[in-house]
């Protein structure tokens, strides 16, 4: 999306910014400019039919609701990381991983976000948090999920899968195929 | 949202960059970054029981579909900025404005979208439109607008208007006040 003749103008944090000359319908030029950020990963993490909750807490932040996951390392395959923040931030695991989505949510911006499902976890250690994360566990039942979307109590979520969480909960052929595609039953 | 410690370390053409000093939970300091974008308007323009939506092409872009509306100009308000805009991309003026909804979308983006309705839009010249831009307009009922939301042909939309869209398909209180919001009927 980002045009091969784009400059790097500033590399930060979390956010570089790219810029390029556009031209316009009219013949003439203007600065176009884009963002690129790191690839991230969100896991739906699956036991005894239920799906994993993390209760978040970061420095300058009210507390919020999320997925496990992040932001991929350095040129890490998104399976990978999220394996990788699965087992960081709740200490489980699965043998059983499937791509639900792979969506760049927003316009102007690089940015991929992967949505792993991982089936029939295990907690294989204690969390392995970093100074900016504490993080509570939850496990709720995809109808308690579905609801918490809904009712806007979880808001940080890739917008296509909070549609289809909308879906979901007033369309029971939408349910029961997000059912399927989570437990594979 | 971005702090008051925090500085400006890059200015772009859409995108600011601010970056501070954050104490994380164990007493050690990251550098935390923030971007920061000007107010948005979109505007939901009715005209005997149907709403506007723009067929637009942009450089270096697909052909999309979006509402009226833009980035506000230096310092405009955002009801003065949809005004501006709603006249230059289709001609249209209303003498019956209503917000509909103001919305901080993006975590870690320090962006305003305001959502706003005009009934009962009357043409009052050609539009003027921008080098960077085409626009046809169609106007098209509730229910085409919901299906085009739910069928993912027009995403370019805030996400909990989105949802608002996608609840109303399948659950018919919601669309009943969706339709009472809109119109005022």
């Amino acid at each position: 999306m980002i045009p091969s003749n784009a400059k790097k103008v500033f590399t930060g944090v979390i956010f570089d910014v790219y810029q390029w000359p556009q031209e316009m319908f009219d013949g003439s030029i203007e600065t176009f400019e884009m963002l690129k950020r790191r690839t991230s990963t969100d896991v739906i993490a699956t036991q005894n039919g239920k799906i994993l909750l993390q209760v978040q807490e970061q420095p300058a932040k009210p507390i919020f609701l999320s997925f496990p996951g992040g932001q991929a390392e350095d040129a890490e395959d998104s399976l990978v990381g999220a394996k990788r923040e699965l087992l960081e931030e709740t200490g489980c695991t699965s043998n059983d991983w499937h791509l639900f989505s792979e969506v760049n949510a927003i316009s102007k911006i690089d940015w991929f976000v992967y949505t792993y499902i991982a089936r029939d976890c295990t907690i294989v250690q204690d969390q392995q948090l970093d100074a900016g994360e504490r993080i509570t566990i939850r496990w709720v039942t995809l109808d308690e999920l579905i609801d918490l979307v809904d009712q806007q109590k979880f808001t940080q979520i890739e917008p296509s899968f909070r549609m289809d969480l909308v879906r979901a909960k007033y369309h029971p052929p939408a349910r029961q195929e997000l059912e399927k595609k989570i437990f594979g039953l």
